[in-house]
């Protein structure tokens, strides 16, 4: 077991088991558990519920720590928050607390339906007032509005696509390279993070060059977060984000954020799928982001009928996300805030 | 010997000694030979003479192809156009071409030093007309307009940075590490570059997410280049490329365009090393660029005097340079022929 992912350090949380998932690569997750944040009351008209799913190595805890609180767009006080952790994030049922390198492959679609049941059958729901993510969060938001159009009522993906592109799949490979080819890696048979340390520290510099933007290292962002220089930066907190991961975990989410593609549902025809959405969708891309780019989130926003493009202005680029740009948290709240107070039928 | 950098790839070029070459980063290059490609003739005011100097892994050959030629803006029937590729690069000396691995490190700064050296002692010019460069052959461009100001008439840096970033060090430390990772690498002692294939593709695919842009990707310009996908791209032409080339080579030019700063000449101060320059600058982003972005080059276009904001739009990003998008050459020819025909003092 990996202590990084503890209540301690992600908590509180609670583990919701819902069975057995069969899994669209074919076989089964047996006793499909799900790591859970909940925050605010079910309604009456059960009406008020909202999903938050979670991005590539992220948890439960930065949701909560960036989006929600008392008076935010998204405010226990008001709403009903469920927190889901993705399958693999190392929180719900993972490489890190099952098989390690012998955990299957799991699908965006495999995370959405697992949290369907959770929705349904244990909290009783029929619908959501609204799904939100960021990133992997963006791609189960999509994944929710296309698969389920009647029970998503409002749907804001952020920083992410409903089908991942080319370019967003070579980077991730990337990802996957440095962790694979570190030797210490031994196919998956590591014994802890430390081992594959180097593999891990080359994948934060890969972050730390695509994840931010140019103009967040131009505009010295990294020093006013506390960082004299790009090296301190890359040593101190990129890789030590990162340093405690488990590899097998980000391997599984990797393998999953590559192949995010609502057109499954649809033989392949993206516009057919973005179609189905009913959702009052606002599509939220960050304008510096290096790959999950404006234009490409725009061209899939021009498919959903009655949708609203609603780009994020920040320089931090994608890991924006983390909640670095107090002002991209405002526009964040501000879109959110309007997007919830929109009547749906 | 690598064939790959014979007289058949990248010929014609002839091998001009220089002698032994003093290092800024301390010892000598004994014999250093330059390789160089001309065209055209110098006229009796030897006052038309063009320096191009090369990028990363470019030689002579590509600067002839895309950028050289009859009717064209750099036009040999005009000017006297002298192509030499830069140390390390496989036909200069070279790791590749002399001790491998135990090659001297090399900066932007020697390799002006010795292409000065070989423009006044060998050909007998006391002016140059024009340096025109892409990459780090505009850091060459700078260097030379900085560190030569009064034998340079005209500068046109393009997708390249005077003082290289942060951001960028960091990208091009991945793909140094993508190579020495490789456990074929053997600390560079492999005996031919295929016992660094994989090494060489990890890197040829950072170039890829790196080197194109993602409009470039999403709007199909790899199909129509001919590759039915991002896969096929990168394992046909991307993987090709850099395949044949020397590992040691390729490093010892990623250590020198890390360290690419004309502010070495005013102890770390770049308006005041930007303000020595006396040529006619025009700066020649591309519009698409990831690591040499627009942004970082206009804020050292606004240090130079005089000097004009000259953008090329392509999506093709930095990899245009190759030529890609006839559209963007013609740009560049519009920019050099008027550059050209500017009077200068």
């Amino acid at each position: 077991m990996n202590n990084y992912y503890s209540q301690q350090n992600h908590g509180p949380f609670e583990l919701i088991g819902i069975g057995d998932l069969q899994l669209e690569e074919g076989g089964t997750l047996p006793d499909c558990r799900l790591a859970v944040s909940l925050h605010g009351q079910l309604n009456a008209a059960k009406d008020n519920a909202i999903l938050v799913p979670t991005w590539y190595s992220g948890t439960s805890k930065i949701m909560e720590q960036v989006y929600i609180g008392t008076g935010r767009a998204l405010d226990p006080d008001k709403y009903f928050i469920i927190c889901v952790n993705q399958i693999g994030g190392g929180l719900s049922t993972s490489p890190s607390n099952s098989n390690g390198p012998d955990f299957p492959q799991i699908r965006i679609g495999d995370d959405v339906r697992a949290q369907y049941r959770l929705l349904t059958e244990h909290f009783g729901l029929t619908s959501l007032a609204l799904v939100v993510g960021g990133s992997m969060g963006a791609q189960q938001t999509y994944e929710w509005a296309v698969r389920y159009p009647e029970f998503v009522k409002r749907a804001a993906p952020m920083a992410g696509t409903a089908r991942n592109t080319e370019h967003d799949f070579l980077f991730t490979e990337t990802l996957i390279d440095a962790i694979t080819t570190d030797p210490g890696f031994h196919k998956g048979l590591y014994h802890s993070p430390e081992q594959v340390a180097a593999g891990l520290r080359r994948h934060a510099q890969l972050w730390t060059v695509m994840g931010w933007s140019t103009e967040f290292f131009r505009t010295r962002r990294h020093q006013a977060l506390g960082f004299a220089s790009m090296a301190e930066f890359v040593d101190t907190f990129m890789t030590g984000y990162f340093a405690s991961m488990d590899p097998n975990n980000l391997l599984c989410m990797a393998w999953k954020w590559q192949r995010g593609d609502v057109s499954r549902h649809t033989a392949g025809d993206l516009p057919a799928a973005l179609g189905r959405i009913k959702a009052k969708t606002y599509v939220m891309p960050i304008s510096h982001d290096m790959f999950f780019p404006v234009s490409d989130c725009q061209t899939e926003q021009l498919l959903i009928s009655g949708s609203e493009f609603r780009p994020l202005q920040s320089v931090d680029g994608h890991l924006g996300l983390f909640g670095t740009d107090a002002q991209m948290v405002a526009q964040f709240d501000a879109n959110i805030r309007e997007l919830l107070a929109t009547p749906v039928v």
